[in-house]
């Protein structure tokens, strides 16, 4: 856009209001693009409600918020043309003696001393005019790096992408909480033993068979086995075993099925949410000290091993003490006199648990999860027969709203296939090393787990809502975008595949 | 950080580390601050239900949020030494022709002949090492433009302020919905006309007189003269109408006060909250037109009034469409057999009428306010039991916690007292100039306001979250600076008075 410089006012208020402008667009854009989330949503709804209406048992709500997410992605990708952002490169050269000196690619270049990035950086427009020089002074934030960038090439702006940390602090901890405190604790605490197991000693097991297999079969092509680290594999291993079964446990609930079961199932995924989230903070934790070493560092490993262990119990520490302390303050006061103040009370220091957790650097979903438990065990006693309603209609109503969003993003996110067929192979083969010989195991020592149910345990091992974040947290590498998007098919295929058969696997295995 | 250039891998990896420390301290920081105002946010509610124990009536729930808020800005101004940023500044001289030179500050600088600033800055780190070059390539994504700003002096940490943007998309559509949603439309409709009345004639009457009497204070002074314009003034007229009488309404409520008076007062706040909202933009779009020119720029006028009617009706228009929309698929649907499904469609229309506005370029909160009313009028009557108490229920809570959570907002950000007394008199004046003359001309055409309700209304003008939430959105000017903590001062002022002398008002008026 070229402009005259006639006068210096003039310009600076063009300047103004094309910006302005600009910033206008795009808050158009952002709204037409969640409406379009959000109308969709609206219409999976709709169709959830024909499907129950004309007794569609087959299909799912979250595997139809999937469906509408693949129309929702077809719809960004096909319509908006990406445009070229304007963009502005200078070049830093790096000099630990910290001289001036003029370089680089025929224009000059500034030298520091300090190799890390700066947070801001200010570019100061500099106007000669012949009433004096006018200068304009922006502000520009630090956002990410940029790896495998082709210096010349046109920058296109992004399809619509929401940040991964909403994810994780908006959408995600609704869900968890509304698992820990809708949780039916009798039967929980029954099968606590088997479902410790299976959650700790079970994902572990699918972590590394996973890493190892995928790993092994990446050496197998000269390509993949250059970007592919092990710890990339592991990361992925760790990542994938968190499964997330409502659709399944939906359906077990409609159909009544046996209880041992279902406490099983939930409590399993349930808690394989929080390993997982553990364990892939342990992986890139490991990765940052192991720094790129060919070999197993072991300082690094009982570093990692020691850190899991401290954000694990961290969060149930904070957890439980936050679910604690609302039981005391609605126990002690007389606060139930008013059922707005109460449900708000209990609203806030349900989310300040997970804050709480974050400053601590614990990790707030898994507190949460512990504070629900808490919660639901104690200070529910304490509420007013209003608040008691209010405080589950609120959070199954968030959670309701939470998952299918969710699975309608994840459904808008398909990219290329890379490699996925030799991670569903791994996949499946962890989750069965996991369930048979640990309920086995189990067999000798509690009530029996049939095999029938061993079979469906194996078959609800459905991804979901937290691969999906923990996958999208880190997308900066090729390999990353890899991982993500194969995670991204195989939650997909996973609930599609497992919400249509669960019926149908329950009837063929004849469970109750 | 000085680092020695040992080993190019290392320095990458040293890199990538201080910058994930870098970000996960940020991280820690703004979970820490949302925390502390979660957690002064739960101590206000406590002290509510403390008082309300002892029958305290004098003080309000917002009136105690804006103290607990005046805490937490002490508590953050006061503990966080705000640390230096790291920053790095690049020139780019403008020049027409687009030749290249070197210049500037005695280091060399980039010619550019687009006087826009890019929208992003790609920062290229450099390093020459002896197995070949590294480069780290940055982004630096467009924040703002720096006014003023002294080239040489330090960045130092913003103190922890949330956009505006999200007071605008979050935190106030619960609040102007709930106020729709829960009207009592039967005494809204009967007074409508005086409603109406008030709202528009009185807010332009009110808007004109402050902006009149605020810019010709303002001639006194040869520094503030200087500075402000008259359209600046106008603008401070535009959002300092907005009440938010919530403090005086809620004591009407547990009083039971006349029922007419009662709608007066809430249908004129409802009304004028939307007649500001429009206003402030038609004076901001005069502002942009008329390009600083120093008389009335005549077209500029008549393409702002236009722009304020396109705006409003638009906003009319869209609200109750959705509304209509929501009726009809909740009339002509089995959707009630689901209160879960029935009740995440009603919040997802409601939001989506939000979306939908703001896309059309209209005002998301307007429309969101028509739409609330319409939602009760037609929607209401169509929903299941369960939804109805569901829908109430939740609206209830998040605008309880939205309004408290503004308050404490608002509490936390008093600043220096700029020209507070000069505004406040004008305030009192427009308010008296919109209330008194318009009832007397509406008493000769309708039931009689009484002098005693007069009075009342003249009191109950107490400025709250809409005005602040206007203010906030361009703080950019030193001027508008002044002008937000002039807005600040005066909701608090007139919220704690107001809201502790309501009930002595009505005593003194002797209104039942």
């Amino acid at each position: 856009m070229k402009m005259v410089l006639t006068d210096s006012d003039t310009l600076e208020k063009s300047v103004e209001k094309s910006q302005a402008e600009r910033v206008e667009a795009n808050h158009i854009s952002d709204s037409l693009t969640l409406l379009l989330y959000l109308g969709l949503l609206v219409l999976s709804l709709l169709t959830i409600w024909l499907f129950k209406h004309m007794r569609f048992w087959f299909i799912h709500e979250t595997s139809l918020a999937i469906i509408y997410g693949l129309i929702v992605g077809a719809i960004i990708r096909y319509s908006s043309n990406p445009r070229e952002i304007s963009v502005r490169t200078f070049t830093l050269l790096g000099n630990p003696t910290g001289s001036l000196s003029n370089n680089v690619t025929g224009a000059p270049a500034v030298t520091t001393a300090d190799p890390l990035p700066p947070e801001k950086v200010l570019l100061n427009m500099l106007e000669l005019g012949s009433s004096g020089n006018r200068t304009r002074v922006y502000e520009y934030d630090y956002a990410r790096r940029l790896l495998n960038r082709n210096v010349n090439a046109p920058v296109l702006s992004e399809k619509a992408t929401f940040n991964s940390e909403v994810f994780f602090h908006v959408i995600l901890p609704p869900i968890i909480f509304c698992a820990g405190y809708s949780m039916k604790r009798k039967h929980f605490f029954s099968n606590i033993g088997a479902i410790l197991t299976l959650a700790f000693v079970g994902t572990t097991i699918s972590c590394a068979v996973v890493g190892s297999v995928v790993y092994g079969l990446t050496r197998l092509s000269r390509s993949l086995s250059g970007s592919i680290l092990f710890t990339d594999c592991l990361l992925f291993g760790a990542i994938i075993p968190a499964t997330d079964p409502v659709t399944v446990l939906a359906i077990f609930n409609d159909l009544n099925v046996d209880v041992d079961l279902y406490a099983l199932v939930f409590g399993e995924s349930v808690l394989n949410d929080a390993v997982a989230i553990v364990l892939a903070q342990s992986v890139e934790k490991y990765d940052s000290l192991a720094a790129g070493s060919a070999t197993f560092e072991g300082g690094a490993i009982v570093t990692s091993v020691l850190s899991f262990l401290g954000v694990f119990f961290g969060a149930l520490g904070i957890g439980s003490a936050m679910g604690c302390l609302t039981a005391l303050i609605t126990k002690y006061t007389l606060v139930r006199e008013h059922p707005l103040l109460e449900c708000a009370l209990f609203i806030l220091m349900s989310y300040s648990t997970f804050l709480a957790a974050e400053a601590a650097q614990s990790t707030g979903i898994v507190a949460v999860l512990f504070c629900g438990i808490c919660q639901a065990h104690y200070t529910y006693n304490n509420l007013s027969q209003q608040t008691k309603r209010s405080t589950k209609t609120f959070f199954e109503l968030l959670n309701f709203l939470a998952e299918n969003f969710t699975f309608l993003y994840i459904g808008s996110h398909v990219w290329d296939l890379g490699f996925v067929a030799t991670a569903f192979a791994a996949i499946l083969l962890g989750r069965a090393l996991n369930i048979y010989p640990l309920c086995c195991l189990l067999n000798l020592g509690r009530r029996k787990i049939g095999a029938n149910k061993m079979h469906m345990l194996m078959f609800s091992g459905l991804r979901g809502a937290i691969a999906f974040a923990l996958a999208i947290r880190n997308t900066s590498t090729d390999t990353r975008k890899m991982l993500f998007s194969t995670t991204l098919v195989i939650v997909i295929a996973t609930v599609l595949l497992g919400g249509g058969m669960a019926t149908q696997m329950l009837h063929w295995l004849r469970i109750q």
